[in-house]
């Protein structure tokens, strides 16, 4: 049983190719479909960050990994399974990123530190509650770390 | 232009009904896809928690909200945009809960404090990585503080 989902806008603007690190002070626009009521951003700006969830819908689906791999390639970091990396050629080809909210105006929310390119679907949109990240402490493998070390700055 | 998305499994055991707080101490089992390899979750014990993607199948899509409401319909609280809020009536239905991953077996993984009931489709699961948590400081509304006192506990 599949669900079939609308995007409810696109990215515009930022990065036109996906590269992999540095995306810390990228600034892209979030423009929502015009079907959609501008007070759906409603008291957004009430929050400094936001949860966006994009589709990778440049990944073509037959490339999509379902078992383990080395992230990145990088033989030197171990093989994991692919719901434990975040790698864009994953089933259902889903992103989730939360990046700051620069500002909001009609249906467009400016965005830095979003690590989608220009042109991609957006599904959802959720305001950051620090309630909703862990509520116990974080660990993570050095492998996850060391990927990590670039990707924003 | 939309997008069909298979679920790679489902929510198993936790509670059987949507109530809206005390979720924290609440386990349930995540069981992929029997189509999904098992190293598909190679590594993942290595993390200390993961983001679960999932639909609020339960949602009866004509009761989606595109506008402004009062959370939890409390006129207390002031009405903000449904991309202003974590409410399930939502365009796409999606959920993102970052929760404690307690044990992992073969295509099952036993989580804590994932607020999705019994048998909820899920879409993706991503591992939490500290640099994927916000780079500044948050800054939420008084409304959600209030919201999430008793959600977790």
């Amino acid at each position: 049983m599949t669900f079939s989902l609308l995007p409810i806008g696109r990215v515009r603007g930022g990065r036109v190719e996906p590269i992999d690190d540095n995306w810390g002070s990228v600034e892209a626009t979030i423009v929502l479909d015009g079907g959609l009521p501008e007070d759906s951003l409603a008291g957004l700006l009430e929050f400094s960050h936001i949860e966006v969830v994009f589709i990778f819908d440049k990944v073509d689906e037959t490339r999509v990994v379902t078992g383990a791999r080395h992230p990145r390639g990088n033989p030197d970091w171990p093989q994991v399974g692919i719901f434990a990396q975040r790698a864009k050629a994953r089933p259902n080809r889903i992103g989730i990123t939360t990046c700051e909210i620069v500002s909001v105006s009609g249906r467009s929310i400016v965005v830095r530190g979003l690590d989608a390119i220009d042109g991609t679907p957006v599904l959802d949109l959720k305001p950051y509650m620090h309630e909703f990240g862990p509520r116990t402490a974080v660990r993570q493998p050095a492998w996850a770390t060391e990927l990590m070390l670039g990707y924003w700055h």
